[in-house]
């Protein structure tokens, strides 16, 4: 699922320095994710880390700027497995050429329920990702932004095809209100913030909701009525 | 917003033990949503609130059995502001008799907004009702989760009205689910997770989901591929 310690080749110490600090770096993030997994992204602390991984605490901010900046570097991480399972779910949707309206439904589907597994699967780490917030008065770094942003990449050819006359910043818009929606849908429905739902019954919810905003959205009649970005 | 703790009467002490309880009780969770509004929920130290009440810590667990309790309580009475700003929200709406499938689109946008009104009017109470968990092992409480259930009556006769055919019980799951994915686009809107917006977009992206929801739904001769609950 995540990438442990690499062992050292041979037993042999690392070169220089550079090395050193990308295999701390490392061991860091793989401590970091062990700890999230078994208990939670609220019991990270600084010393504890340091312990799992046998280094000084003061030897952590050689590496990282702080524990926000370890934390964050560990959801971009995050971001990228699911990144891949986003793109794998779209790709399993076969296209060629030219998408038609039909294939787009399916590749959002398959979108959803990729992300309705992601979270099942990757529950401490999904949570990770939405509950931890940057320390008051710290920005979110720029390049996790970018790659935030560029999981909404997998949103647009799909919603291109099923709203092809919407300008390109309301499909953006678009784009991060459905899968706002689908998040809220998946977070209260595995948080049983509302009721214990099974989750086939999650799933179901998921799809009725993406293809009931696929069908209005692609009532042409009624387009007008629709989109309000 | 919250009620405050009631002024004693001419400054003579209250009658009753009963009275008494119902006087501190009162006070607890004024002195809660005093804090929760200034420092958030997880700020929240029963130490601090006795100190803030003038009472010994121990008096608290006179009066709730342990601090998830009190915030439970405090929970309640936010779910209490919520159901009177969502019934407005749809009496406003004028229906005489059974209600259009017009109607009933407006009410449920009229919904939609009044939740997004009220997340960005009373923040700290509103993230306190779905961050705030019970303690491992310890069940929420069956009268919040009733009251929670309650939420969703205003959804049932807008939703009978746009899907009079389906069943029961999965129109409540609908419901549910329609109500999930607005809370989705309030919730990373407003806490800024994926791009800075205003309330106005925010709002934009509700209504749209909203009403592409409710002309999919409504898109008679495809209802049986929208519905997959």
């Amino acid at each position: 699922m995540v990438k442990g310690l690499k062992p050292k080749k041979n037993g042999t110490p690392p070169g220089g320095t550079a090395a050193r600090r990308g295999e701390l770096r490392e061991a860091l993030l793989a401590a970091l994710e062990r700890t999230v997994v078994a208990e939670g992204w609220q019991a990270l602390r600084a010393r504890d880390l340091a312990r799992e991984v046998g280094c000084a605490v003061g030897a952590i901010y050689n590496v990282f700027p702080d524990l926000d900046a370890l934390v964050f570097a560990a959801k971009g991480r995050t971001l990228d497995l699911l990144d891949r399972e986003l793109a794998d779910a779209v790709g399993a949707v076969a296209a060629a050429g030219s998408i038609t309206s039909d294939v787009a439904t399916r590749q959002l589907l398959a979108l959803a329920d990729a992300y309705l597994r992601f979270a099942i699967d990757h529950s401490p780490l999904w949570r990770m990702l939405y509950e931890h917030r940057a320390a008051p008065g710290t920005e979110v770094p720029a390049w996790y932004s970018d790659r935030l942003s560029a999981l909404f990449a997998h949103l647009d050819a799909p919603l291109r095809a099923i709203v092809p006359d919407l300008a390109e910043d309301k499909r953006a818009l678009l784009g991060r209100a459905l899968f706002s929606a689908v998040h809220g849908i998946v977070a209260l429905g595995l948080e049983e913030r509302i009721d214990t739902l099974s989750h086939a019954a999650i799933a179901g919810q998921v799809a009725t909701i993406v293809r009931a905003c696929v069908a209005g959205l692609m009532a042409r009649r009624e387009r007008d009525e629709v989109v309000r970005l």
